[in-house]
């Protein structure tokens, strides 16, 4: 822990130097919150998907998202051009599995983008990451199922579960939830901040994996340190956003708001006063 | 009134206690707003919108939303497969006629809609209701016509045409304006909630047909109670959000803001102390 | 610039008195905020981009907005359509050169609607309009090159820059920065309102393009100053939102929430208070 928190200022000055350049494939729902929680984070977006342009547009950014939520045969074609650009520059590829689980369509796609690209860090619930692991899952719409939710009592089931696919795809898995759970397969970290309310808002995953890429766009040297510190710094603004919200009486749009303007007043010495992150 | 009164309890607790998810499929330019407002209203939003997998997807959910906004071919397609699954599961499905009348495009789309699928509620202002009687209108962009517009004067006159248009179209009718007008072809209410400041943010019709399904599907058992509820809690806290709005010297944006915080804070017992609702 | 400043409240009441229909083929990442901002700056949206309707929904319309942000081969056939309508009714046209110089696509989607419509103004950032010159430029991602930036040092040869696109195109140009300038090729004026938070979130540029549409459309016996009124009108607010922003302690979001409401309640009054513009 203290390895984490000794490297947590150089990794948002990191951040702060290199505005790291953002190419977004996402969906529609939650695209203008997903850019504007870039540049809240540090980052400048483009969220350029067409085909014809992925290419070129990537070689000029220094990472990439891939968000499946509106995915279409268009969209996959653009996401593994954009892809392969990422993968031969080294920029690194988040992928946000949205609504694994809940079609065909959307399992075929997380297993095709998983096959054909390396994908540095796979940021979902729990429903999305069991999905991801089985090519199946009992996802209802584009939130987690009930059953599946990360309590206490499966937490170390649920990190094993993490450590597994993380070997397994290769890939820095973040499970959000209650608790959040991060692992690059051999190391875990618990992240307890956040709130209640942020599933009540559309897109808060959306918008993490966005701050989760450009956290690791500017810090290639820690990247499980990287993916850490954005989800922490994210769940932490949560936090503040609905102590605020409740003070103003405000709801839930009130809260989204605070949400983006907590990420965008964030320092390093900031989220060191509040975080609640533990290795497991 | 007495026996609409009497049912709002059940209504709100009924939504609370289903949390029904909610598919839409529905233009771009407000689809956050509207999955927000469904999240706000006590429901969870997909808003999964390719033919390929809205039968899946639709299969898993409680109600479903078409809005024409930016209705394309691809997406007619979708609405129509997305529909024959709510209509075979008994899933509520309410039809927004944006900017019905403007083009012969969305016309086709309204009549294809009405005719192949069992719509349960349709909501649009005037001109676009209108639009949905005749097959066309003198609708301009996406706005009421002024010369449409529902007072006082004309109130009798439009209740007769919402009825008649019930009755043939076998659907509640729910027309917007500064009174709002909701029947099933027998019974009709007016609700004079609400606030002009409504008409000066972008999808603020399409939000409160979403608020609709979510009444909608969380209670067949009192369909048209239904649908007055989800109007009347919507327009309410448009006049809550205006007051809080004028205080703070804000304008449309922060207007927008709380409309959206007031719904998610919205209980029956609130609605039952600010609602204005006849019935005619 | 006291021709100017008398001619500004006309700006203003023809705006408020006609409330120009815009119509927007526009890109889905702020799609939504563009669409509040005509309301906000006193015009009607429509955002209908098919090109199967939009000659109709043009022929109704008081002015057309083209953005490139998201621009595809479906949506340029739309922008051509439409714009052939807009010329042949007199509508103006406003293009907004997203990204140019990001791809060949979009160079090629520029040189396309220049050559083949008429297009009364454009606006972007001066590395977008070095694309729009050049048809090339070193543009990464959506945000001007830093190299780029308009400063004190080079404010003479970027006006002259300017001036001679403004004469090869025939069309207003307006470069935005720190320091915006504005000229029919003829006259230029510099508008040095704003603040650096509108680099800080998604669509400001996008936005301000609309409001300029807003203006043109209900002034177009004044159209240099329209330009000019619409861009300083949002710059001013863009301004008075950081002011609340920060008295309030807020982040990027709130300041967009002001930004929109600032200019929802602009009046001739208060810009003639507020605004640096000088003649060049």
């Amino acid at each position: 822990m203290e390895a984490l928190r000794q490297v947590i200022p150089t990794l948002f000055q990191n951040v702060q130097e290199k505005c790291p350049v953002i190419e977004s494939i996402t969906n529609v729902v939650t695209v203008n919150d997903c850019a504007n929680i870039v540049l809240a984070s540090g980052g400048s977006p483009t969220m350029a998907d067409h085909p014809e342009e992925v290419e070129e547009i990537q070689a000029g950014c220094d990472g990439l998202v891939l968000n499946i939520g509106n995915i279409s045969p268009i969209q996959q074609e653009a996401m593994l051009k954009a892809g392969k650009v990422a993968n031969q520059y080294g920029h690194p590829i988040v992928l946000d599995p949205v609504g694994a689980g809940a079609s065909h369509m959307r399992n075929e796609a997380v297993k095709r983008l998983l096959s054909e690209l390396q994908i540095q860090a796979i940021r979902g619930n729990i429903s999305e990451m069991k999905a991801v692991a089985q090519g199946s899952s009992n996802t209802r719409g584009v939130d987690a199922n009930p059953f599946d939710l990360v309590t206490e009592k499966n937490l170390d089931q649920t990190v094993e579960f993490a450590k597994t696919l993380s070997k397994e795809k290769q890939s820095i898995i973040a499970i959000s939830g209650a608790i959040d759970i991060v692992t690059d397969g051999e190391r875990a970290y618990l992240i307890k901040n956040g709130h209640p309310m942020m599933a009540k808002v559309t897109g808060t995953g959306c918008m993490v994996t966005h701050v989760v890429d450009v956290f690791l766009s500017a810090n290639q040297e820690h990247p499980l340190e990287a993916v850490v510190t954005a989800i922490a710094a994210y769940a932490y603004s949560g936090e503040l956003a609905y102590e605020r919200t409740k003070k103003e009486n405000g709801g839930t749009s009130m809260f989204r708001m605070y949400l983006i303007d907590y990420m965008s007043n964030m320092t390093a010495e900031y989220l060191l006063g509040g975080m609640k992150v533990e290795e497991r």
